[in-house]
């Protein structure tokens, strides 16, 4: 069993620009996320432009698809932002690859206190590798299928149709 | 489905003492990093004694069969030190319970930096919750069925025998 | 000798919303930071509105001005936004109040990894209780006169004219 | 000005070795503070021996001493265990150099959770660019001289005699 771990950006990888104030994208927080993790499992970091999921276009989840098209990997995690989390996962699942793909992300960005991005990591790092070959939302310690899937905006969580 | 976790102590919940400046156990962390994981599946924490897992001898095992015997939970995760986490899988495994049972620890206690137990709690809940009925500790971002697996403690990692 | 904490926002005090995804203010942290100094001067906190510095109007540092008049204490901090630091400086040095002030904030919010928060808090405790009745910029690890500071936008950090 | 600040261990630099699940020391965490403290006066860190303050020898403390006396800087901060504070800083103080020197350290590790370690780090940066020359202990936010401070083991707290 191999891993691939896709970085699309989201607020799982928002980082502080000090300098002006914004909230925006430098380095990925996944590498360190990963060795804190102690991971043993034969894993790979494929990292993809970071973008805020609600400018990610058609072009951007077609690239996410090809990454999974070329990983021969048959688990694997993608970080990407939760406010268009379900748009990409349907356009992975409309594929039926033969792999166990699974979207997860974060409602704080890793590097503020009391994110969840760790514990996401993590659920995904293990559901990826033991569920059926399928395209799967995590979040909220639940697996949702691909298609049964929304972000309740008000409450900041997701839920079932 | 419902999930049950159960605190038995262990590295993840150590708590330092700024009185007497050793590591030990105070209240557990745990209701912390679940609010923290946004968890929305219905789970709940069941907190037994946190002990060192060196300190478990066969009654603090017996008493952890019991709590998941007594559980209608059918997805369990059991946060336990990682020195006699296989000890206390193996009883738990011969008892041959009709749940999905967990365990799982962390290298570095919640409170440290750089601690691996959110990352672990993730993955664990996840697992619990897809894995077929049995025992397993999840420990690196792996699976291991609990009569194989210990804890190679000259790398700090866990492995099959 | 008497210490008052006072929190008008700024950086510092900024909160991750996790429903929008922006940065607002929500709980000052000043009590979390007050506590976790172990300080045992005998120190009051002061909340006054919290504000985006760059929104603050000649009312609100009219407030400041009479929150520092009112105080019978002689050392004061002013937890402040870092871009008009020195604007509200300066009306409270017009002021030529019998106190020390002492202005801090942070370049990366309390709550965000590699913050200098609790740093600048420290700093400026240490110097409030210290220095000639005055009123002061401190940042960067330097105490500047008010008269005689500004804030490098592009490199972040604070530096006389 | 310039600041040189001396790294002598104690609780500020303990490091949890998650080998042995013991609090050591390894690497100081003094880089990654002052870096985080975005200082921009003029400092040098001097990494001395770590050693827990209750290790410490008379040849320790003259080791401290004979850096001070070497030192050009006529500020001076020494990050020290607390529980030995009060005779180091008895040394520094009978030497009686024409330097300000403050020693701090932390209740709980710079790396711990809830530490103090930061905020004693800027509050010494601080006091010790702004006393007369001296000797001082420097915790709970306050200024102690060091012919007249104490620790309260049972409080954890420094005060005067």
């Amino acid at each position: 069993m191999t891993l691939r771990i896709i970085a699309t950006g989201g607020t799982f990888d928002k980082h502080y620009n000090e300098l002006n104030g914004t909230l925006g994208f430098a380095d990925s927080h996944l590498p360190e996320a990963i060795a804190r993790s102690r991971m043993t499992v034969d894993a790979t970091l494929e990292q993809l432009p970071l973008l805020d999921s609600l400018d990610m276009r058609d072009a951007d989840r077609a690239r996410v698809l090809a990454s999974c098209r070329a990983a021969a990997d048959k688990a694997i995690v993608i970080i990407h932002g939760t406010d268009t989390m379900r748009e990409t996962a349907a356009v992975l699942g409309a594929a039926a690859l033969d792999q166990t793909i699974v979207l997860t992300g974060a409602m704080i960005p890793y590097e503020i206190a009391n994110s969840d991005a760790l514990f996401n990591l993590g659920f995904a790092c293990g559901v990826a590798q033991v569920l059926p070959a399928g395209v799967y939302v995590a979040m909220n310690a639940q697996v949702f299928p691909w298609d049964n899937v929304q972000k309740n905006r008000a409450a900041g969580v997701f839920q079932t149709l």
